[in-house]
């Protein structure tokens, strides 16, 4: 399954040390002004090699739209984005060909596939999410023609919560070859009430499954959250006032539907698996052995995950909104 | 979007007040004996009135299995569930049918569709769950066939852990005319290493959307979720041993397919939204109105929300052991 | 797969001597006036005992909607329709247990479940077409909204094309033990151009799968169909005038998407696989038989197929007028 | 809709004039070998200028697998595949910019999409089977693992029957400006029984969309299909003998599931509506005007659509393969 949503449709597909990456959307609506000027800059967001904090991996990650743009306009037809890998063959993953790196897919992967393209992670590298990155610049367009922005923001990082500590924090940890994890919190603001649908199709339904399908990912909260689960009613109700809500508590979604209020979102992200500290693990002909995980990993996938995450909710209200125009009186 | 599932397909129909509820499932394998006997002891697990901490609302929820069903056993064709309800004429919800109770879905509804079944929530009752508690007693019979199984328990009530504290809890809550939320933990046991897709489709964003697509669920946590992101990588990474993981920090899932660990989700239950105290809100005239909910409402959603969680988690692992299928070797 | 369309989505479910059969719509626009006399007529057209044309057995096919509408409209929840099985027990199917008619579902459905509902053809009865029926009905009152009607008319029977011929052919055939079959045309009037999907979700394509999906239909052409095939491009090509077009060869359907023009499609019945005359087969347990098909059978298929046929092009069209919903300006 | 198929899923992208075509194959199997050279064969029979029968536009079609294949096998992560077009900028199409082409999607994509990429045709290019060819190849690699073959060919083309017939009248009518129509027969030999399903997804109803989703395609057959309509039961219905049936008038096919005998199909093609002999027809600002279509087409569409029609049926059986692995016992 890389596809993702029902009418904004996207399609990704290509891994971290293959030929390409790149997305195809379908359900685009026709005429929306589309360049690639439009997805770039969130995918430069997204690139490896821009701080300290991030691998060092160099990619320039340049979009090619291949289809479904004519004249400067989308057609309505799929719309193909590719992005070349460039470091695709310089490095050398010998070393993890047959070791499974805790806590990463690579046991996982060759336990369903029996095979496994262990190159830098595959399929199940953080690469795999420029197509998802891309996208998701398109779905903003869509967003913004209805007054919809979305933004992001770290909240955590290994327990703390100023933006100075984490800094700090992250540089520490990556020169003791560890990794740390953290909370990001992305909202939607001006969403108009009447999104999403009851029962299977709830809108923070459709967000938890976006969130969650991000690696690393491993927890999910929609407005207070696990806090609202030591409350009381009267306390946790929003109460209604003339014109909105006296609080957000319940994250601009009530009964899985949109309120209007901001749409708040919290991610639990876990510490990247690929550390340089040595760790016992097993390899695919079952014998136990350590391992130090060599390459470029980032120290905490945090600040990275950011415009994923705000990608993945793009790509959900976009979907969302698309649905609700199906209903409307015309 | 009132179906659940690509492979085992539920489709779950019917409003509190409504004359029946109950649930289409499309793609049950054929050759599985089943008989209401198999299904009706999850429903009254789920069913109101069973203790003084629940709703006082008696239903017997009896279930009739309307096809599918030829001597005993499935012929491949979609089982039909149907439950009759049985006091949705006897209460008077006059007082809501034109104000919205705070924290409930009646705004949403109202304005998404224009329209609302005012009587006891309609399709946003906690009811609409009868269908897939049904449903879920027919997946369970089939992960029995792989040896999977799954159970659920109360983890907190309003910030408390002991089972002792909680009952007192509520019953003191519900004097109060208040509510209380908590926290509930669901584990598949002895889940084959496999299951889910990368990407969109990992099993921990088809287990989060899931979840989140119950009512009142607010946060969904994988393994140790939330507290992953205040780790050290070198903490939360399960090492692996001879004959398996040395800890379970990931809930069973690694890059987004079974590791053959439990699975283990937990979700956060906002308190009920109905309360009898007094809180401010809004009619559909626009005018600012206070509101105390009557009726026969659950101080506590948590317990009655376990076997509904479970039928979900059902849900969600027969239709990947059902996909999974597709490319073993035959 | 008992589910039928993507934005008005129909699921089905029932046997021939099942306890009931039906229908649960998903994805009907809320607010739509709705009550069983809507359904009912269409119903009454499909049933059999009707003419002398038709099988003997006696069905009221009375329609009861269970949920979804609330105070005569729809509310946008999904709406599930049930009709009993009357003379349900009333036959002996003993006789065709433990053998396959021939041209018949019989020996398919044991081959793929390896078990068979065979009382009645179970579910590859066309008494499963009460729920399409029923569904399309509330298809219709949607597309009347938006203008379109639906017709559909025998065309031939048993390669005669007047209506004279065709009634004295059917009481023929049925007094000789034998069945045969025809031709049906079924016209979607006044559809506004746009409608359908370029490439696999042409609307040509939806139709002819929707068509051939119903039993016994073995041909399905769009506008001139086949007779095109003999054609050259300057005379099968629809010229374009002022106002329209000067022919329609092309049945209201270019590249997929409708045109305006009236959308034209004919489906190919076979006769009727049940016939009392004496034909060989074999049993399940792999002899060579012979079987005289006992029953109320229809000798020929075609004009109760009719209303069938309706339904399938009302559930398509409405399908495709709510994703066409999608991608207008509000 | 450019997505095709539940299990073995086909995304396709692309234009006639744009960069590139190409496809994504989602759910192939892990460990199948495959390579470009799989693929480039089955392209190279549906490239145009191959014969003086076909359209001089001379392109390689050389096709590129970007990603899921490592070391030559899946690795079950998407297939993408592309295809450069090559003398996509070398025409001038400037004439038909504005003017509907009769028997065109010109005039429908328009009032579809408000917006046109009139070069070539766009998306409904019959360049757009590139990606369909493509990935039907993968699929017949697949499927030759069943031991299942596909062959297809020319049975008719403007009313001729004979192979000789039919070259010289499409090369008189290529010399006059107009095209021909024609019938082809796709056959699947040695399918298993058990595959498709009953009610909407039969396997005939599968099938039907997949080839009435090729442009020009106007009418669909299953075994005997329009002819059946003209028998007797007794005449039509395959009687079976010891080891399999005594005729294939079903052409394979038994309430929607496959029986074990030849899948029959047979597709009516239209002539190619763009031809140099003047028509009538309208341009966007609404006057009627005169066209005579230039530019490089085939007068006879019918020998390179049976490798897109082999394709399409390679897909839908592909799809069913996997469907019924799921309910296997393993």
């Amino acid at each position: 399954m890389n596809t993702f949503g029902k009418n904004f449709r996207v399609t990704t597909f290509g891994e971290s040390h293959g030929k390409a990456l790149g997305a195809v959307i379908d359900g685009c609506p026709a005429c929306l002004g589309l360049s690639e000027t439009d997805i770039q800059p969130l995918l430069d967001r997204r690139r490896p090699g821009a701080s300290p904090l991030s691998s060092p991996r160099r990619e320039r990650d340049s979009v090619t739209i291949l289809s479904g743009v004519f004249e400067g306009k989308t057609t309505g037809a799929p719309i193909a984005l590719l992005v070349q890998n460039e470091e695709a063959q310089s490095e050398d993953y010998g070393e993890i060909r047959d070791t499974f790196r805790p806590g990463h897919a690579d046991f996982t992967y060759f336990m369903k596939y029996g095979i496994r393209d262990h190159r830098g992670g595959g399929r199940s590298s953080g690469r795999e999410t420029v197509g998802r990155v891309a996208a998701g610049a398109i779905a903003m367009k869509i967003l913004k023609q209805h007054g919809i922005t979305i933004s992001g923001r770290i909240l955590e990082v290994h327990g703390k919560r100023s933006d100075k500590d984490f800094e700090k924090e992250i540089l520490a940890v990556k020169e003791a070859g560890d990794s740390v994890g953290g909370i990001a919190e992305i909202t939607a603001h001006d969403c108009p009430a009447g999104l999403g649908d009851p029962v299977f199709g709830k809108l923070d339904a459709l967000i938890a499954g976006a969130m969650m399908g991000i690696g690393a990912v491993k927890g999910v909260e929609i407005g207070d959250g696990f806090a609202a689960a030591k409350r009381y009613g009267s306390e946790n109700n929003d109460q209604m006032t003339e014109d909105g809500f006296s609080s957000n508590h319940a994250g601009g979604i009530l009964g899985g539907i949109s309120s209007g209020q901001d749409i708040v979102v919290r991610i639990a992200v876990k510490p990247t698996p690929s550390i340089a500290k040595v760790q016992q693990t097993r390899d695919i002909h079952g014998n136990v052995v350590e391992i130090s995980v060599k390459g470029r990993h980032d120290p905490c996938i945090v600040p990275r995950i950011i415009p994923v995450a705000e990608a993945m909710l793009a790509l959900v209200l976009t979907d969302c909104v698309l649905e609700s125009g199906k209903y409307q009186k015309h």
